[in-house]
Formats: structure tokens, sequence, C-alpha cells
């Protein structure tokens, strides 16, 4: 497109809601809110999966195949908010986030590694391991829970 | 695995913050903040191709693929959170969206549509042609904005 089209499309760009701050350096309170969002959207998806594995909830092959497949794209999304800029925020992360990086890089490659292995035995459609994967899956939310998460 | 392993897990599954109100109807007040969540990582996705294609950052094909994926996925995510009971939570959502539900969804499939655009072209390597889906997408934005979101 020439230059006036373009200039046209990029001012409804920034209208649309997405100004400078959010691809300049992101302020703490806006790395907060981001990595926020990608635990609520874990939380909306793998919950539904939890209450299947529990018995709660009808088991449904296609929604956990949906979910899991969600899952492993936010499972990238929350761990760039977590840097030392954020560290004075109000928020549930413990102190270790930032003095225990190592620990927390691994909780949370242990994570995504369920999360991978959940998708593969997802898609095979054993109930019984697609339960006990979901199990594993929950198990490593709550392991980095309890090291780098304020109770509540 | 046995059944006292499987409550184990499922203890803690539901120790890692995902109670029953997750699996269960969630509250109108949960599928704001999960709609809103999905709106937060589409802005941040989003954020640095519009600069990008305002020649205000760095031209990056491999931060463009990648992002392009995520909000392939995101894009998904929002619309099941804006249902009838709703309606009465302080948000920037105008009416129209729960009246005009037909126009509402036209304009995600537009959204949607042009996304799945820019995930083909980014891998293109054209930067050109890049840039202006970027404006597209951000054009399907603001389409969608205007008529459904209350100004700031």
């Amino acid at each position: 497109m020439n230059s006036s089209v373009l200039a046209t499309v990029l001012a409804l760009v920034v209208a649309a809601g997405f100004p400078l701050a959010a691809y300049s350096q992101a302020k703490p309170d806006t790395l907060v809110k981001q990595r926020q969002s990608a635990m609520v959207l874990q939380g909306k998806y793998f919950g539904p999966l939890a209450g299947m594995a529990q018995g709660k909830v009808p088991y449904d092959q296609a929604v956990v195949v949906r979910n899991a497949g969600y899952l492993d794209v936010l499972n990238r999304m929350p761990w760039d908010g977590f840097t030392p800029v954020t560290k004075d925020e109000k928020t549930r992360a413990l102190p270790a986030v930032f003095t225990d990086t190592a620990k927390f890089t691994e909780a949370q490659n242990q994570f995504q590694a369920e999360v991978t292995k959940l998708v593969a035995v997802s898609k095979s459609g054993d109930e019984a391991s697609v339960k006990a994967q979901i199990g594993a899956v929950g198990k490593s939310c709550a392991a980095c829970h309890d090291n780098f998460r304020q109770k509540q």
C-alpha cells in the first residue's frame, strides 16, 4: 500500500488501543498485568481439565485436545513478565522468583514439559492416561506455586 | 495410577489454584477477567508488530512469526466471555455487544481472518507485505473497538 494509506491504517492501529507503551519498554505494572493475564487464561483452560480428571465434569476429549493446545501456547507467555523491575509491585510473586531464578526456570520447564506430554497424550484418546497426565500438569502448577507464589 | 495417587495429585490440582469455580459455571466477574486477559495478551503480542509497521521498532521477522502464531491462538479466547450474564459488569463493552451479536460475531470473524492472513504472510519474509498485513490486523481491531468498546 502507499504511504498515505499506511499512515491511515497505522493511525487506526494506535486508535485500536496499542499505544507506544505497548511496544516500547513495558512498565512494571504492564508486565504484571500481562503475566497475570497469562495465568488467568491458563486457569480458564486448565480448570475444566482438572474437573474432568476429578470426575466432576464429564470427560470430553475434544475439549481436552483443544485446551491442551491452548495451554501449550499460553505456557510460553507469563515468564518474561517476571523481570526484576517488577519486584516492588504488589503481587503474590515471592522474592524467590527474583533470587532463585535457576529453580524458577526449572519449574517453568517442568510445567512446559508436562503440558507437552498432555498435548501428545490427549490425542491418543486413552481416557485414563489423559486424566493421569492432567494430574501431572496440575502437580507441576502446584510445585511452582508452592515455591514462588504467596499463599492466600 | 491407582486411586490414592490420583487423590493426592488431584488435591494438588486444587491447591494449584483451580477451584471449583474454574470449571463449573463461571461467574460474570470471572468471565470478564478472562476475556480482558485475552485482550491484554493480544495487546502484548500485537503491540510490537504495530511498532514495526510504523518503523518505531526494528523489523524482526522471527518476532512477527512468533507473535502472529500467538495471536492466532489468542484470538479464539475472548469471545465466549461476552455472554449476557456479564452485561451489568463494569467494563468498556458497549450494549451493542449483547444486542447486535451478528455484527459482533462478524467483527470477530474479520479479525480472525486478518490474523490468519498475517500468519501466512509472516512466513513469506516479504517485509512490505507483512507490514501491510499488520496494518490490516490493526484495522480490524479498531473496527471492532469503534463499534463495541466505549471510548476512554
